[in-house]
């Protein structure tokens, strides 16, 4: 089962690639599609949905993974996620890729064991995880690749659970 | 100038196009892409996408118009805000037709006067601005009829100013 984990943003948009084999996982691919502060916003969006859809048809995932997300410095600040992140699932709408989405605690307990883990924290964790010789980044890199990982364990245990 | 107005919503979009000709506004078109509530968001969020691709096709506008946010009940009802609208702006930017944000209440003083106008009085407005036989329905086609009359108001103006 290949996983692609996403961290949408409108500046930074982070993903990782995930291949779980017979209860092993491996490290396919990692990366982020980079917006310019200046760019206008439309081309921001374009530039996202662009990127994505390269990775998509690049690794073929089975599944993608997104974080669920509650919080907004504002009104407007949540605004501005949801357009990245309504881009990023357009994109596995328009592979036919199934979605999940995990919480924040959920990504954290599952990569780190905790909840309140900080995201320096999960990116170590990756790092042991899939037995990187270096710290993934950005850390919007690191997070999509903990969103795969905590799908990837997530569903181990609902096939163990469901036999 | 053909001005597509969009009101984004993950259940309706509406849109309405609009053409000015020497100082005189005509309806083109309006209507509304519908998702059901129980869809997967994802295939909600393609339906928004295919169908508003179809209506740039169709209509070619030099210029889109949409209403820029500030409210939501909830950061949750502002995020699914977001992601409609994202997809929306995206669609804007892959068919190369520059965007303009205009507030709720510029749009209700360009079309009824006043900016704090009820959704019903702002559809009257546009039945009158456009001479149509019969009040355009749903009010989100309304409302995307409206945005696309603020636009045209507002750029006559700039064109008044600037010579």
């Amino acid at each position: 089962m290949r996983v692609l984990g996403i961290d949408p943003g409108t500046i930074i948009t982070g993903f990782g690639v995930v291949e779980e084999t017979g209860g092993r996982l491996a490290l396919i691919d990692y990366g982020a599609v980079t917006c310019g502060r200046n760019d206008l916003f439309p081309d921001r969006l374009k530039r996202i949905y662009e990127g994505l859809c390269q990775v998509f048809e690049k690794h073929k995932p089975d599944h993608v993974a997104v974080e669920k997300v509650f919080y907004g410095k504002s009104v407007k600040a949540a605004i501005k996620i949801g357009e990245g992140r309504g881009v990023a699932i357009l994109c596995a709408a328009l592979s036919g890729v199934p979605l999940y989405e995990y919480s924040p605690t959920a990504i954290k307990k599952s990569v780190v064991g905790v909840g309140n883990a900080q995201k320096t924290q999960v990116q170590e964790m990756v790092k042991v995880i899939l037995q990187l010789s270096k710290l993934p980044e950005p850390l919007d890199s690191s997070d999509a690749l903990a969103i795969a990982i905590c799908h990837c364990h997530r569903k181990k245990l609902d096939d163990l659970i469901n036999g």
